[in-house]
C-alpha cells in the first residue's frame, strides 16, 4: 500500500507522462434488448473508466471514452462517444482506434450474450416460464488487441473465484499487454462503489493496488500503463 | 387538451384533495438478477411514479412510494422504500398496503419474468449459444387489487400495440379502478421522457390527457383519481 501511494504521487506528479499520446478507454455497461421495453445489463457503473479518463487526461493524454450509459459527468478534456449494445461498443471502438490510438483500455463491462431476437412489440406475458436464445456477442478488446499494428492494450477482470488465475489465462488468451482484477466478491469494492482494490498483472510481473478511491487507484495504473507502453515501445 | 389544463388548474387549486388520505405508489423498474453482475431490467425512468407522489403529497395526501432503483430526487415529504426485484416489490407492497392505503398506484414497470435461478457465481462464458430459462414474478397490482377490502387502485399499461384494448382487458381482468395507458411507440414520450401522453381509462369513462410534462400529467391524473376514488366511496 506504501508503494501504490508513492506510486501515486508520482503519478500525479508526472504531468505528462502521456503527453501525444491517444488513449481510447471503453466504459460503463452494455444493454441487450429484449424488446422495445426490457434489456439485459449489469452492474457497472462506469466510475472505474471515466476515473482512468481523467488520470489519463491530466497525464496529457487526447481520451476518447467509447461509454455505455451511465450517470457520470465527463472529465475535462475528454470526448465521449456514446454507445448502447455491445455490437455499439465493438463499431464504435473500432472506428476510434482506426483514427489513431496508442493505448486501449477495456473497463467496460459488456454483455457476452445478448437475445438472438429483439421483439419488435412488446413481449406479451402468457405462460408461468419461457426460455430467452441468447447469443453470443464480438469481444471488443480481443478484436482490437488482434489488430495488426495493435495499441497497448490493458483488460479488465471481474470474476468471483479464482481471480489471478482468470486473469493470466484471460491476458494469455486475447493477447493482452496488461490486465487488471478486480475481485467482485469482497464487499463494498468494485461494481457501484467509490472504492476498488485491484491486482495489475503483466507478462513478467504483478501489483496490488488498493484498496484506495477509484480515481487514486486510476492515477496509480495510469503511471504503471505509461512506463510499461514505453518499455513496449508503443511510442 | 384545454379541458386538461382546466382540470390540472383545477388540481393544483384544490390543496387538500386527498387530505387524510394514504397513497402508495409503485415506481421505477425492477432488476432480476442473473448472476452477482448480470441482470433483466428495463428503460423505466421512475419519472410518472415520482411525479404523482408530488402531486398526491401536494394534494394532502400522506404518500409512501415503493420504488426500484432509479436516480430521482425523492419529493418533499414523501416516503420512500427502496426494493429491487419484482418480488422484493411484492413483499414492500403489501407490508405498505396493509398499514393502511386509500388509493394505491401501480406506476413500476416490474419485470414479468425472472430468471429460474440466479448463479451464485459469474457463469462463465464458453458457449456461442445459451438459453436463459425465465419464470413469471408474482404480479403486484393485481396482488393489491385482490385484497379483501382493496384500496382504489390504479394500474398504467405500457403497450406498443393496440393500446385501448388492452387498458381495458387489464383493467377488468386485474379488477382496477382506474387505468392509465401510455403509448410508448411515440417517439420522445413515455420511458426516461420528461413528457407524456396517456388516456386514463375508468369502468364507464375515458379521458385523453397530454402531450404535456409528466408533472402537469400527474397534477391532472391525481384530481381524476380524488374524484373517482371519492365516488366509489374508498374514503
Amino acid at each position: 500500500a506504501l508503494a501504490s501511494r508513492i506510486l501515486a504521487d508520482a503519478a500525479r506528479a508526472t504531468v505528462g507522462a502521456l503527453a501525444g499520446k491517444r488513449v481510447v478507454i471503453t466504459a460503463g455497461p452494455t444493454r441487450e434488448p429484449i424488446d422495445p421495453v426490457r434489456y439485459i445489463s449489469n452492474h457497472s457503473s462506469g466510475k472505474m473508466g471515466y476515473a482512468l479518463a481523467r488520470a489519463a487526461a491530466d497525464a496529457g493524454a487526447q481520451v476518447v471514452l467509447v461509454s455505455g450509459p451511465v450517470n457520470l459527468p465527463v472529465p475535462d478534456g475528454v470526448a465521449v462517444r456514446p454507445v448502447m449494445t455491445a455490437q455499439d461498443m465493438l463499431q464504435e471502438a473500432e472506428r476510434v482506434v482506426a483514427e489513431g490510438c496508442d493505448i486501449f483500455i477495456a473497463t467496460a463491462a459488456v454483455a457476452d450474450y445478448r437475445p438472438a431476437a429483439c421483439a419488435g412489440d412488446k413481449i406479451k406475458k402468457t405462460d408461468e416460464a419461457m426460455t430467452l436464445s441468447l447469443v453470443r456477442n464480438p469481444d471488443t478488446l480481443a478484436t482490437i488487441a488482434a489488430r495488426k499494428n495493435p495499441p497497448f492494450t490493458v483488460g479488465f477482470a471481474a470474476e468471483t473465484t479464482d481471480v489471478a488465475r482468470y486473469a493470466h489465462d484471460k491476458m494469455q488468451r486475447k493477447k493482452l499487454n496488461m490486465i487488471v482484477a478486480n475481485d467482485v466478491s469482497v464487499p463494498g469494492l468494485g461494481f457501484n462503489s467509490d472504492q476498488n482494490a485491484v491486482t495489475v498483472f503483466w507478462p513478467s510481473g504483478e501489483q496490488a493496488i488498493g484498496p484506495d478511491s477509484k480515481q487514486a487507484i486510476a492515477d496509480t495504473l495510469v503511471a504503471l500503463i505509461a512506463e510499461h507502453s514505453n518499455k513496449v515501445g508503443n511510442s
